[in-house]
């Protein structure tokens, strides 16, 4: 391998988006275009599937204000996908694709930004480029608001999902105690398999606003305790305040949002509306209180006015070190996130091979979760907090976010 | 009337809780700990309920620099109610009651602040102090998300609930955009009767943001005419996203939210889930379309971490201005905000009879709405622009808000 290599470099976001995707997207472009190496910098359009189709922007051609906005701008500015490469021994259609560009664009460089199926996606097309001879530094950079990358403390994208999670919940307990009459509010986060956003939720207890009850996918359901928990804290106080994850399932593994209609236990699942509106329907059925459901919905991900300092900053940083360790030498690493030990939070980057993240889903660990399975620990909080601590300069016009807005050359 | 009336003041609050409705709290309970003539700051729980009940609060036992964190704090802090006064002639007992309460803590001064109903209250107490000779100031300070009070050009906390509405509008938007895949987002917001609210999702606009479609329940629904609406611009872009009222209604004045179950137009609304859920479902059963509803809930209501610095500061300031006017001499009177002439947004307050606001409400002017029906005019930009302008300072404390924490030290 060339300590030196000289060449273009090509980007791509991939998956769900974050409030701070963006963040990484500018920590990567503005890295590159500085850099003596790297010769053009590219973004293709829909991840991979922009580099497949021939839709890719000429970075070099943005002016540069409105590339750091996108500091201020949620979602995937250059667009996503959720495109899975085959194997290439099975069919090495895309691969001749991609080589073709990158030969023709003379990329040198490659960041891929995203969660699991994008490190693996990033792997089969390093070994690919290998096993041609072309030379190519690959690296992938995490993202993620599930929090569920393996190998890295958290993911960038996790923080500032939390911050609004652990916000909204605050703000929501304030307007559930404003009346002298009883009331239930069922709050549902994303995480489908993993309980962190759901964890999110008991951080508004820092700020005295503390749900009553919270429900991870990482501990079986049982629609009775949830029951008899609610109505606990619904006959002592008048009030009962839920978080659950969208995840959550029974002991059979049947997720609670799917479960089908059953006479007995008062709900009917056969309907619209999320798994806020079935536990709603289901306390309002057997303790006649007065309830509300709220789905969070993609207001979680994509609510970059609430982003955390943290997140922002480390978002921004991992996509930087992710070119500068690429110019130095490195390929077919991902960008990993470690806390350092001690009181006060601190974190170094490192890298990884991108091998070790790919398929494999990171869990909110059993003894985090209380043993009543109804809330969290203080280890949760530990871990957590620090992630949401800080507020960045947001920029505003008329009243309203200013998004970046690129002009898109195409190449 | 005494020019100079020496005596306690009570406070109040009541309805619907907003983002900044403690901000008009901290204009009235500042301004009368400060003033000469005002012996005694008192704060009633859960409105008028609270002195009915004795269950009243001494504010100036409050620590200064909690009570100016009123300002950051969302909902009534000091609880709100639903309660409606019968009329002192058919049966005065409450009246009795709250002369008792007046009496016994020489309260000359009244500041009850709320919506249409609140303003009633104001009047028919105000009418009973004055049948039985005792004198009492007793002024009403407006508040509504929903901006639907009339004699006033806006309500405090439109502003704020219109700058949550738009942001989040413009966030999902980002959202919307980022599949190279058809999607179709339905967004609902509230207001029963007036589409304020529904109209604001438009200022996303301004962002480069705009929703596609804006439904106000000033205009008659039609299904047909909706889902083409939204199939014309699905077609075409791939991509569609509408804002709704939780108002919306047909011709008949059904409301859209509680029609019936029909087989013709291919949706259930035997259900749960909110109107979003059941335009959700006929935009995928027509259109064969991803869809998604959300439904923004009480975050618009409740988001003080976004509150307009427009809104916030109006906020306050027709609490000062309530306390100072009573002091002047004035009573029966509610605050009123007037928008000056000029191309720059200007405002100055004033005051109109109580009895003028009471159980009337405003709506959206039709022509504010477009010929149409499915999006708002220029008109409506130009108002409701300046009222979501500005970022106030926010207070944060390990990463979340920073609300608030009165003793709350009973009588």
């Amino acid at each position: 391998m060339s300590k030196n290599l000289v060449g273009a470099a090509m980007f791509a976001q991939s998956g769900g988006p974050t409030a701070v995707i963006n963040a990484s997207a500018y920590g990567v472009l503005n890295t590159a275009l500085e850099a003596a190496e790297i010769t053009n910098v590219y973004g293709a359009a829909n991840g991979i599937v922009g580099i497949l189709g021939d839709k890719i922007y000429d970075i070099g051609a943005e002016d540069a204000a409105e590339l750091a906005l996108l500091m201020n701008t949620p979602s995937s500015e250059l667009g996503s996908c959720r495109y899975k490469l085959k194997n290439a021994a099975d069919d090495d259609t895309d691969y001749k694709k991609l080589l073709e560009v990158f030969r023709r664009l003379d990329v040198r460089y490659f960041f891929y930004n995203g969660g699991n199926d994008s490190m693996d996606t990033c792997n089969k097309i390093s070994a690919y480029m290998q096993s041609v001879g072309y030379e190519c530094r690959v690296m992938g950079i995490p993202k993620t608001i599930d929090n569920d990358l393996c190998g890295t403390d958290h993911s960038p994208g996790f923080g500032s999902a939390a911050k609004y999670i652990a916000t909204s919940v605050a703000e929501i307990y304030k307007d559930n105690n404003v009346y002298n009459t009883g009331s239930v509010t069922v709050v549902e986060t994303m995480g489908r398999h993993a309980g962190w956003l759901a964890g999110a939720a008991a951080l508004a207890g820092v700020a005295g606003c503390a749900p009553d009850f919270v429900y991870l996918p990482e501990v079986a359901f049982d629609m009775e305790k949830f029951v008899a928990d609610v109505k606990s804290v619904y006959d002592a106080t008048g009030k009962c305040l839920v978080a659950v994850s969208e995840g959550i399932a029974y002991a059979d593994g049947s997720f609670v949002s799917e479960a089908k209609a059953s006479a007995t236990d008062g709900f009917n699942h056969a309907q619209l509306g999320g798994l806020a509106a079935i536990l709603a329907e289901v306390v309002k059925t057997r303790l006649g209180a007065k309830v509300r459901g709220i789905e969070l919905s993609l207001l979680q991900r994509c609510g970059a006015h609430l982003a955390s300092k943290t997140d922002l900053d480390e978002a921004f940083g991992v996509g930087e070190f992710a070119v500068k360790r690429a110019i130095a030498g490195e390929t077919d690493k991902m960008v990993v996130i470690n806390r350092l030990d001690g009181a006060e939070y601190r974190a170094e980057l490192a890298l990884q091979p991108l091998s070790m993240a790919a398929n494999s889903e990171k869990k909110v660990p059993r003894e985090w979760v209380n043993a009543a399975g109804n809330g969290v620990t203080q280890e949760f909080f530990d871990y957590a907090l620090p992630l949401i601590a800080g507020e960045p300069e947001r920029v505003f016009e008329h009243g309203l976010p200013r998004f970046a807005r690129l002009r898109k050359v195409l190449v």
